[in-house]
């Protein structure tokens, strides 16, 4: 029997991030754990990649997706879903809907990734597209909700970031002895599920978040102390252009020892190792974490670091790295 | 204490094969094996990727050439090793040696993959280009044996197939209730590995090759009765372009229960199916195991299948397929 959950405006904690392990580890895929010496040696640290690009619908959004739609049903919510998403979060939120008998409604910018749009359509998601920005992607939420869906957000609830926390559950059992758990930073549900979870199952493990500098309100805001909402964005890394969530930023000031910002020809250059070195295709989101290792050495020399890979929907036309 | 090993020439048996694991399992990755509902539904059956594509070097091939160095330290046989390779053995080869401080060096076709030819380089492999053709292939390794260097051929040799069939070792315990073990067939080394192992461990399986219609050497020896030592090759499946070896065609012809021809668009079709399911770049030849249940479901019907992705190392500026 689950304990009951949370509401979605609260702060989580570990007891609820194991809550939804158990609730969603049918759905989801212990995705695997790799290293290479190779790259270990370039690096100067012990690397392992949690590989979140293998997770289904290509990103680790699918746990977050899973635990909310679960949640619904438990709580006898019945009816569509709607969200805000650059392709991700959508696709895991269709597929979650789909496997509960749900549709789902996603607002989308118009410059999203032709894979991501592919994706969301493959597992049955209505696509509304809006301008790319922020306020436009909440405006057509709202509308959404307005007709009668059920908001689930990409990062900004509690139940999202529980999910999300799972991966760290795994990588707990996976990776013996962490020094270092490194996930990328866009809104943030990703990192402030990881860093709960990390803080409470790994003994003197630091949380490091990587951001890209063309998106680096996360870090802005932990400079000022307080939540940025605006922030002009330009990078390559589609999956972290959101402004950091109300909860997520709380959970990050109190639980992240650091954000690392990253250039975008270091996240270039990242994805370029990685397929030399694993030959695996990654979003520019994902290669943040490997940008912030070669930008800042000195934090991880030497460490044995946890990296979550966020996801590997990349277009295949534009790949910005040639070998 | 390791068994004594057979010789390279002799047939191995399920033991040789325990043998190589115990002697490689710290080089190599055990690999995650991936399966997925909706492709699973659309192809008819309970489909998991052995992902041999995740392996070191990006190819089951650091398999069957990490047994073979590790076998000449422990014969007392000192020096350079070389091959004649489409590039996975080589690279395999390369980085083998390395990790013995020998140096390997590779005959590879003048059209080989720019991915693999960097793969050589970067573990630190000496290429020797030639024409695209078995002849000259053989004539290149054989000048390179003339000036001393140690012959490791890519899949003709006992300790090389018994190092490929450790995968399904790990299948086995991976993958429980297997039906069908399915790998695609070039030289004959994975699955012929792949078979003596299946046949020893997994009880009732049935064992089933693919081979691109372009390069069907081996279903045509089949059919003969003898091994067939020339054929019009033709077939975007790089790494499936040799002839079957001498011992190889042996073990298939008493193993293998069936060698299925496939098509080169079923081919390119199937390396956009597990991108779309799985975010993984497959090469052509390990596309085949996908196009061959594509061209023979009745095959595959209801049944739990293993297959094994031989490889990633595509040339990403050239993708045959489009989403």
């Amino acid at each position: 029997m689950l304990m009951k959950d949370k509401a979605a405006d609260q702060i989580p904690d570990i007891a609820d991030i194991m809550s939804a392990k158990q609730r969603i580890e049918r759905q989801i895929r212990t995705t695997p754990v790799l290293s290479d010496p190779q790259l270990n040696a370039h690096l100067g640290c012990e690397l392992w990649l949690k590989c979140e690009n293998l997770q289904h619908t290509g990103a680790f959004k699918f746990r977050g997706a899973s635990n909310a739609i679960a949640l619904l049903d438990e709580n006898d919510r019945h009816g569509d879903v709607a969200t805000h998403s650059s392709g991700n979060h959508g696709a895991a939120l269709a597929h979650a809907a789909s496997t509960h008998n749900r549709r789902a409604w996603v607002v989308m910018p118009e410059n999203s990734v032709k894979t991501k749009v592919e994706a969301v359509r493959r597992f049955g998601g209505e696509i509304v597209f809006c301008p790319p920005n922020q306020q436009a992607r909440e405006k057509g939420l709202a509308e959404l909700v307005a007709k009668g869906c059920i908001p689930v957000p990409p990062y900004d609830h509690g139940h999202i970031i529980c999910g999300q926390g799972t991966a760290v559950i795994e990588m707990s059992e996976q990776i013996p002895g962490m020094d270092i758990i490194l996930t990328p930073v866009g809104g943030g549900g990703l990192i402030s599920g990881s860093a709960i979870a990390a803080r409470a199952l790994i003994a003197n493990v630091k949380v490091f978040g990587a951001e890209p500098e063309g998106a680096a309100d996360t870090a802005l805001s932990l400079s000022r102390g307080r939540r940025v909402d605006q922030f002009p964005v330009d990078t390559i890394a589609d999956g972290l252009r959101a402004i950091v969530g109300v909860l997520n930023f709380e959970i990050i000031r109190d639980n992240v020892d650091k954000v690392i910002t990253v250039s975008e020809t270091g996240i270039v250059e990242a994805m370029a190792l990685i397929w030399q070195h694993f030959r695996m295709l990654i979003e520019p989101s994902s290669a943040t974490v490997i940008a912030a290792i070669l930008a800042s050495p000195e934090d991880f020399s030497g460490q044995r670091v946890g990296a979550i890979i966020s996801g590997g929907n990349v277009d295949l036309e534009h790949l910005p790295f040639k070998l």
